[in-house]
Order: structure tokens, then C-alpha cells, then sequence
């Protein structure tokens, strides 16, 4: 499956493309705002990879570049530009294809990171009314430490959690985060529990800055 | 340490009963508008803990009368009845006791469960507005699945989370809750933080429901 990871010049676009290339055998591809800067970071990310001994191919460009080669499209932005970026590549995506929303918003006080969502309830569903009819807006990935997934050394041992309104799409981004090494992806049913997914982020955050010797949080439901 | 539960007798206030009465050395107090049923419970909890070789003495009545008597006074009711409870006993408590706080608001349509605070911006934090001047309000507990934690075979390997505006309340209130075998708390902030904690509760209901096999969810950072 051919895997498109907007923004994949971040932070959280490298952890997802280094870990779905080392561990799966799906082709992932690079986009960025930037087509020059994807290709960059595609060479490193090949760069790494090739040290492990996992010799792929990721193809790289602008965003709408890649959005219309791929089944499946991340969108490994920052919460507000989200919608816009899922509507400035709307034109390549086609009919079945699956837009999967990692991003979560959070405020900042002097208390610590508080959830902020969007009007329409979430991130998430803010990005569902983005995306062309047809097309399944999916969201997964959200609670991953950047850090920690861009790190191949690191064990993850973590649960990643799946909200959507089509089972068959969900089925889809389950299998993809399922196959890299160590993550679970459990469904949280649909888009209107997102919420309660993304307001994890947060709550990670604060305890890792106030728990000496945690960073770099996941968690494991048990 | 005297420790008062106000609602003991339903299921999360009969779980945190058990658990400190069984790993810990402090002494329980079970508190219910109804000192009668608060004996009952009392009694079924102490017959438990005794075909465990725990022999205790669980001190029972109505929740004024053992919140006077308690150093640490728990809330285990449910959440519209928090403040009203807490405003109760408030003549009862003395400066510098401490009121824990583990409920959360939830909703629930067909999507599932979802976080709904009232306007303070979380329960903890609406409990904090009831509480005498000189007592210390620390939320605590939010997350646990009250069947799991009744049932002392069950192990817990869970985290829970901590949040207050005092240190020493926070400090003591963290001891209690490690003393719990299995139990580990983290710190998670000032009170404001506390909207993000307990947020996870609809979130572990909602994984509950849509994946076999798992239920009574608690959760591990890592």
C-alpha cells in the first residue's frame, strides 16, 4: 500500500515514516509544503534506514504530489493547518482513499498543556469535514511521542487508538499501525470520541514535566 | 491515617475500601447518607477482608459522622452530588484535612461515552470551589475500574494520576495511593490539569465496548 505522510518532514511525519518503512513492508512517501525540503529529509530517512540494513525507496514531493500517488494519506501537520492542507490536496485524492489525522490542539498556561479543540468538537473531526466525499477520514497516531518513534533503538510497547465512521477504513489504518513493532491499535469507536483521544496528549505531556526520570510518554491500556 | 470514605458503599467507594484496607496500614472509615447501609458495607467489607487473614476494623456511619473523625476524606459519589456532599460535611472537617476527589462527568449518545465537565472545567475543580477555607482538595483515583479494584485478586499494574494545588496534600495523598499494591501515582499538575485526567475514563469505557476481550481498563504510561 502506498502510504503518503503530509508534513513528513516533522517531527511526527519522520517517527511514522521511519517506523512504517523499517517495519512494514509498505512504500511510504514524503510530502511537504517544500518538495526540495521532502526530498531532503526522504534521502536521510533512506539514509537511516539503509544502516539497519532496510533498504527502501521513498519517494518524495509536494504535497499534492504525493496525496495523489497514495491509498493512504497522513497528515502529520499542526492542528490549524490541517483542514487547509487536507483541501489544498482534495483534487488527488481519490474515491476509497483513507486521510488519517494524527494531530490533537493544546493550549499552554502556566499549569501545563490543556486540550484546545477546534469548534467542531476535535482535530479529527474538524478534519472529516475537510476531506471530499468519498473519500474516509480516519484518525489514529495521536498520542505518539515524536521522539521516541524517530528513534529506532526505542522499544515502544505502546496502544495507538482508532476513531472513524467507516469500519473498512479503520480496518485499513489498524492493520498499517499494527504492523510496526510494538504499537496496538485499539478502535475507540467513532469520529464524535475523539475528543477523549486527543485530550491524552496533554495529560502526557503535564506528567512527563512533572515526573523526573518520564519523557517521552506512551501509554498501554490494561 | 484515618481515611474516610463518603459514599463507601457504592462501587468505586467499596473498591478504594478494600484496596487500603488490604495493602495499606491506615485506618478505613466507610461514610453513607445512610449510617445503616454504611454499617452493612462495612461489615461485608471487614467479612472479606477476614477470609484474607486481613483482620480489620472498618469504623461505619453517616459521612458527617466520619469525616469529623477522618484526616483524609474521599468523595466516592457520583458527580452532581460532589459539591453538595463536600458542603455537607464541610462543618465537619478540620484545617488542614484533605478532600480527595475521584469522580469525572460523562455522557453518553450512540457514539459512546464523552467527557462533559461542568463550567468550573472539570469535577476536581468544582469539588476544590466546595471545600473549606484551610482544607486541601486533591483529585485523585479518576481512573480506576471500579470491579477490578473490589476484586482483590485481580492485579492492578495501573496508574493514577494526581493533580492539586498543594504540595504536602499531593505528597500525602500520593503515599495512600502507592501504598496500594500495583498502584502507581503520578503527579499530573495543578487542579487545572485535572479536565485531561479525567477525560481518560470515557476513553477507557469507549476501547471497553469496541474490543473484544477487554474491560475493567486501566492504563500504564510508559
Amino acid at each position: 500500500m502506498d502510504i503518503a505522510i503530509l508534513g513528513g518532514t516533522g517531527d511526527i511525519g519522520e517517527g511514522l515514516a521511519l517506523r512504517v518503512a523499517y517495519h512494514t513492508s509498505h512504500d511510504v512517501l514524503i510530502g511537504s509544503r517544500d518538495a526540495q525540503k521532502a526530498e531532503t529529509k526522504a534521502a536521510e530517512y533512506e539514509t537511516e534506514l539503509d544502516s539497519r540494513g532496510t533498504e527502501v525507496t521513498i519517494e518524495a514531493g509536494a504535497n499534492e504530489d504525493v496525496a495523489t500517488l497514495a491509498d493512504v494519506v497522513v497528515v502529520a501537520v499542526p492542528p490549524y493547518y490541517v483542514d487547509d492542507t487536507i483541501e489544498y490536496v482534495a483534487d488527488d485524492l481519490d474515491e476509497g482513499d483513507i486521510v488519517v489525522s494524527p494531530a490533537t490542539g493544546m493550549d499552554r498556561d502556566d499549569d501545563g498543556f490543556h486540550y484546545a479543540p477546534p469548534p467542531a468538537g476535535s482535530v479529527t473531526e474538524h478534519a472529516a469535514s475537510a476531506v471530499p466525499e468519498g473519500v474516509h477520514l480516519v484518525g489514529a497516531f495521536h498520542n505518539l511521542a515524536a521522539g521516541r518513534l524517530a528513534n529506532l533503538d526505542a522499544d515502544l510497547g505502546v496502544d495507538t487508538f482508532v476513531v472513524g465512521e467507516d469500519d473498512d477504513a479503520k480496518g485499513i489504518v489498524t492493520d498499517i499501525a499494527e504492523g510496526i513493532e510494538g504499537l496496538r491499535a485499539l478502535d475507540a469507536g467513532g469520529l464524535a470520541n475523539a475528543a477523549e483521544v486527543e485530550s491524552l496528549t496533554p495529560l502526557l505531556v503535564n506528567v512527563a514535566m512533572h515526573n523526573d526520570g518520564l519523557h517521552d510518554l506512551g501509554l498501554e491500556l490494561k
